[in-house]
């Protein structure tokens, strides 16, 4: 079939974005059916006077969220999209993904434990999950940027901000997530908050009294089980497989709350394709449910170009959009946010007010000017690249150091996981025998995560390996692997 | 009666904090009987051989916080109070209480009402309520510790810090209650928080489940009201006189939960005497119930020293303390805390975790550095003389303005309220003509202030002093003058 095209030159989206975005549409339209084969990117990019790298990173883009296929060398193809979901999608001029990534995240038990990152009693060999690259961090220009604020004013440093946080930083998170991860929101439907944990206050809160009963993925984040288990609401887990959160067990009750980590399932890692992020949102459409998206750290995708999120695909209707700056930034600035369908705004306004009354100026300020000035996405392309040469340090010392080992959840984050094999420790014992090494790897009780199945299998290790540079994994790996080799592989679970 | 004191001059506490807390004791003993005089200022100065304002000072703060009571001048005599008050009160080491004054404040309508102080829609002679002066921030101060700061440390960026809030930071804390507000309290006692609104949700949701029912003041400030209102629970509001809040109408329901502001009640300005506060404690004891202390802006007190808290009091067993530094520093800070007694401290800081997972760094450790460094204590005493200036200024300009109005609650704070004469237009139509001529005079219902009666008479007007210059305030006072001369006056109620 042709593909008829029409690229803007003029325009301030990307030719690769433009044609995700006509190429995309075309399939929803259904003018593109199921099983029918996209055109060869080379014949593509003839036809349309572009690079033949501009369609193929638009056509994988296409594979990653699960619009089309490939099949070998037969080129790609158009997946099945159940055709009442295709509804939900908001396309159009209302979708804008033409940039790099976004930004959010989930804060760890770190602080739940009570054991700063930077405390002197973590091991020297630290897979915490979710901790920052110290040395990364843009000081200079971070100091800069406070100086020149704190040389112009300090109305803001003795008045009240506005509860739902500083205007200029609203507006530059909303620009962001048009072009990170088509997330189509205005100023006034984002509320700044202190990380990502009050984000999810303030949408749980926001909720609450629309809310029959709660769903939230098994295992799940600690941060979010701490809301969800501190009610009286029945709370309904749901299992995690590969494809994440198993849309087909959602309970079909009217009124429900999802809590849900599509882009990068915690604690498993597991990226939730389009055919059942689309099941998602129908689901939450028919039951009439609300969908809280914890994008907690999307912005670390390293084999492909990020997904859309769902409050994306669902154009800010039934989706509450949580993101932070724990990981994109850091975790001591305590800046995250949430996003809200505009009939939500003024009740999330006075809710916020009525938690905590907005967020210090300063760092709001500061975070503003570093994401308008371009530094964001710099950093953002910088710490890709040191963490992906961690992950990749740390998938390699792992295949080289055990048989086939299971690793899952490292196309992206700051984490992945390895499910032990039969015969191992449990993770457990892993974890307190790693310790006395000085090493230290965490079965998901200890990582942040929550299982709301206390007989679950503990055959789960999680290594955060963003704070770890390369040899310092090395030198881990190795010590687990002598570790694992001198008999505690056989005690057997 | 001779009073048997012992001065140490090698204390770090005051002499005159010395003389305060034992002639206490000797009181709260029974030593020296309701009735009995003190004895004259200057023999006892002579004995103990220190300065005649020692003494005085000491005597001052007695007479303050209702110990003692002048008769003319015949000198100082102690006052009865009730005996079975005196179990409740924390005595000897337990109580310091030798320095300034402290710290606190509640955020006002400004936030939720969504009118930054800085906006361009504000008046402009603009009494707010609860700004402080832009002029008066010791921004030189305060960019030289954040460049020291932020020259030394990437790593508490980047990382989580502890949920309840930096160490250092705790530890000023404690020391500044216990130095001035003979609050006793350790560092690990205290939460740190995003300003006083969050420090009320926190102790609020710790007692949540302990407490069948919530009493208030009436009227009270409306962050605290918006909390109580938002849940199942029943509220039962407690009126106020010039007092205070009357303590005779406390319900006795078991496992009641009080919101108190003893200090400076607002939006009174009323101040409870200490035979109030101690019936307070006992029916607090009595039914088993608890209190949170909004002691927000008791750092100012011009006319005397300032009281003791009600914690002070308490020692810790029932009374949750609540302050913060918006009134004392800065609100753009976004910093307050609580203090909670011991058993609850591992629940609150859990609580914390879940709730917003701790505070910006940068922030909270500038402040601490400039409460230790003795800025913060030179600082407060600037603002008293400015505000004090402020304060008198208004007084004497109503005073000449007007007929003998009937002020309430100048002693301290940063704000005062007049009660406007019958015959006057009502508070609210008082602020809607005077906004017509740029000033911002407020009724309580606009005034950051709520009042469960909606039938309650409109005849108080809040006057916030602090960020207008003593040639603004007479300036607005005569433009006051000018519009209710002009006929307005007559409108009546």
């Amino acid at each position: 079939m042709d593909l008829t095209l029409s690229l803007d030159t003029a325009s301030a989206k990307s030719l690769q974005a433009q044609i995700f975005d006509q190429v995309r549409e075309i399939i929803l339209d259904g003018q593109l059916g199921a099983g029918m084969a996209l055109p060869p990117s080379r014949l593509l990019a003839e036809r349309l006077q572009v690079s033949r790298n501009t369609v193929l990173t638009a056509y994988e883009r296409l594979a990653a969220e699960g619009y089309v296929k490939a099949r070998g060398t037969a080129g790609l193809f158009v997946e099945r999209i159940p055709p009442d979901s295709l509804l939900l999608i908001q396309r159009g001029s209302r979708i804008k993904t033409n940039g790099p990534i976004p930004d959010a995240s989930s804060e760890p038990l770190l602080c739940f434990a009570g054991s700063p990152g930077g405390g002197s009693d973590r091991p020297e060999l630290d897979f915490w999950v979710g901790r920052s690259d110290v040395e990364s961090f843009p000081l200079r220009i971070w100091r800069r940027i406070i100086n020149r604020l704190l040389a112009r004013e300090t109305t803001y440093l003795t008045d009240y901000c506005d509860p739902a946080g500083l205007p200029e930083l609203r507006a530059a998170i909303g620009t962001h997530l048009r072009r990170a991860r088509g997330v189509s929101v205005a100023e006034d439907q984002i509320i700044v908050t202190t990380g990502g944990q009050e984000a999810l206050n303030v949408v749980f809160n926001l909720l609450r009294s629309h809310t029959r009963q709660l769903c939230i993925e098994n295992p799940c984040y600690l941060g979010a089980s701490l809301i969800f288990n501190a009610t009286n609401l029945t709370v309904h887990p749901i299992p995690v497989d590969r494809d994440g959160l198993q849309t087909d067990l959602l309970p079909r009750v009217r009124g429900s709350l999802l809590y849900v980590t599509p882009s990068h399932q915690f604690p498993t890692g597991a990226t939730m394709p389009l055919a059942l992020r689309l099941a998602l949102l129908r689901w939450a459409e028919e039951t009439d449910s609300y969908v809280i998206e914890d994008d907690y750290d999307s912005d670390f995708r390293y084999d492909g170009p990020p997904l859309t999120a769902l409050a994306g695909l669902d154009g800010g209707r039934r989706v509450f959009y949580v993101g932070t700056f724990s990981k994109s930034v850091g975790a001591g600035l305590r800046l995250g946010f949430a996003t809200v369908p505009r009939m939500f705004w003024d009740e999330a306004r006075l809710l916020k007010a009525r938690m905590s009354n907005g967020q210090a100026w300063l760092e709001q300020a500061a975070l503003a000017a570093f994401i308008e000035e371009g530094h964001f996405d710099r950093h953002l392309r910088k710490l890709r690249q040191v963490y992906k040469a961690r992950r990749d340090c740390l998938v390699e010392a792992l295949r080289r150091s055990f048989d086939e080992p299971e690793l899952l959840g490292w196309e992206s984050g700051l984490h992945l996981v390895w499910r032990l094999p039969r015969g191992f420790p449990s993770a457990r014992e892993v974890q307190l025998m790693a310790r006395e090494c000085d090493v230290g790897v965490y079965a998901l009780s200890s990582g942040a995560a929550y299982d709301f199945d206390a007989d679950a299998p503990d055959d789960v290790l999680v290594f955060g390996y963003s704070s770890l540079a390369e040899p310092m994994i090395e030198a881990a790996v190795s010590k687990l692997r002598l570790m694992l080799e001198g008999g505690g592989a056989t005690s057997g679970r």
